[in-house]
């Protein structure tokens, strides 16, 4: 088993550390690029390498509809499709089946859907969600959960929970990669006595990693804090954690302050090619027309390449134009502006300053629930 | 003067020569990459870096309507405000007024007509087109010119011609800035008296390069070589010619050999775009089934990135996944393919052997008109 995760220091919960995987070691806390359909979208590798970006997240249930993972697999695997060298992590699929599938039958033997390309009748089982992930290949694959939505009622979201953690052992037992590592998934939904109890159902499977799956579907940021914590709480301290699909960066730096380790999001791309620019001081709005004539980068003592060659009047020109390059630039900018971050919270948390850090950043931000 | 153009080699009318501009020099003959509205479609300066483009090109009537020339020009001009540190020329707005713009009105003093933007009521004169370039900067700026469509009536393709001449002089009257060369644009349809007397004229006129326009408007190739070429053959020997708006691979190769400098065309980017690829076989259509399990690159030889770094098999999915990232990654293809022929044909007029490199890229091609 190449997958190792090294604790180097905490400061309160917060924590720093490295993952070493198959294709290279990645600082964390980290935060994934969502590299959905094999792509990010609208950026090349070289643009990831100059954004920051450690880890690209790859969506199984996305690409084993298109171009599918046995094509993938006779081509070398995702890093070598999308030419992407260092760290891949892939999700197990579930969440897209509760997102976009259609038709959604669900029970302890399988998931059965239609696809939201063409329809097509699929089945997804636990044993299905690991062979495809060998087949990409990534260096962290993930279990396949049932992900049901905030507003689920108590008795449903316990029979989810305990099909979750079935399906993990079944996973376990199907994967045999040993270049890759197989997370599990604690669900639960907002309920911190269901979260706790799925954590420490999963720790005791021994899993290499740890996700918190389930939170951003209809929560409140409150809600996902209260249940996060006590769950992030009994994970072993010596597994890397990861908070699935969050968030804006004050997610971030309340969940670093809780103990999670890895993130991801589609906010900083999609964001991005909405015209959004991620700042320490708030998200631009680069079509706005007081941009038209600014000469400034969109951050000043931003050191990535948007920021470093580009103005603002050229990036509000590029929207108001339509050109591609706009939400390339933005994206870029983005996903630079969140490895920044990142690496700011681990240099905080190495140092044994992340509680003054955070405290800044709130007070910036006008954040709370710290 | 900072422009200055340097014949190096001929062989027969085919010619290798450097523009030494404000910005750096040019190898000729170029092939010129288009961007319109201050980018080139999808491409950030690096990746054009990456293509081996020499000279980008802006549309002045796009940039006068959005962001404004003025805009530009206090933001450091074209130059900073796209990132591009090397040679820019801009055309003159004439052929965008004539293919864009609404309810033209065109007379001696000035043609009027209404923004394909928002219907703004607009003129343009010679004298404003060259301050808007001055404004832009371009290294090449070029004259204001008519350029009507290839069926005009040949007293109408006159008055075109007469005005075109006209509007030169006061092109070169209005014209100030010493780092930007002004070249003339040769009109006079398919008619090869009337091209030559326009082209006889113009040279009288001493400018520091000329430019063949009004072609690639609804006439046959063998049509635009007939006028071509005597044009070309008249213009002064010593100074550079350049080819508006032209064209496919074989079209370089047949207007090198009599006698053509410079070229730009959006060919490369917009078939990119569309996910067609230029081959030395053919272009290729990425989406096609048959590229779907191929891990071969676009082509095996081509040096570029995209074919050093991805499958067909790759390019597929990203055109099928309607990614971003495949209309920029056939772009840089397609231009890194274009930079490569114009090298080639460098190459092989420098060694004195264009006729047997012209005769076995026309044998591959099927081309004629040799």
């Amino acid at each position: 088993m190449s997958f190792r995760f090294e604790l180097l220091q905490t400061d309160g919960k917060a924590r720093v550390g490295r993952l070493h995987t198959a294709h290279g070691v990645v600082q964390t806390p980290v935060f994934m690029a969502v590299g959905t359909q094999a792509a990010v979208k609208g950026l090349t590798p070289a643009q990831l390498d100059d954004a920051g970006v450690q880890v690209v997240l790859g969506n199984t249930y996305h690409l084993t509809l298109r171009p599918g993972d046995e094509v993938i697999a006779e081509l070398g695997g995702l890093h070598r499709f999308m030419n992407w060298p260092r760290p891949i992590l892939t999700d197990s699929g579930g969440y897209q089946i509760y997102s976009l599938a259609a038709n959604l039958k669900i029970d302890d033997r399988a998931a059965v859907f239609r696809s939201h390309l063409d329809g097509a009748l699929l089945e997804l089982t636990p044993e299905k969600a690991v062979r495809i992930q060998e087949n990409l290949g990534a260096d962290i694959a993930m279990c396949l959960d049932e992900c049901p939505p905030a507003d689920t009622p108590a008795d449903y979201r316990d029979v989810a929970v305990r099909r979750t953690i079935h399906w993990a052992e079944r996973c376990q037992a199907a994967h045999r990669r040993t270049d890759q590592a197989l997370f599990a998934i604690v669900q639960g939904g907002t309920d911190v006595a269901t979260r706790v109890r799925c954590a420490e159902a999963l720790t005791k499977l021994d899993f290499p990693g740890y996700a918190l799956g389930g939170f951003s579907v209809g929560e409140t940021m409150q809600q996902m804090l209260t249940a996060l914590e006590p769950a992030a709480d009994v994970l072993p301290h010596d597994k890397p954690r990861y908070l699935m699909g969050v968030g804006t960066p004050l997610d971030l730096v309340l969940a670093v302050a809780r103990g999670i380790d890895m993130f991801d999001c589609v906010l900083p791309t999609r964001n991005g090619r909405n015209a959004c620019a991620f700042t320490d001081v708030g998200q631009i709005k680069i079509r706005n027309a007081c941009h038209k004539r600014d000469s400034a980068p969109l951050e000043s003592d931003c050191p990535c390449p948007v920021c470093r060659q580009y103005s603002r009047a050229y990036l509000h020109h590029l929207f108001l134009a339509d050109e591609m390059l706009g939400p390339t630039l933005l994206s870029l900018h983005n996903l630079a502006y969140y490895s920044r971050l990142m690496a700011q919270m681990r240099q905080a948390i190495a140092e044994r300053r992340f509680g003054a850090f955070c405290q800044a950043r709130l007070a910036r931000w006008g954040g709370e629930f710290l």
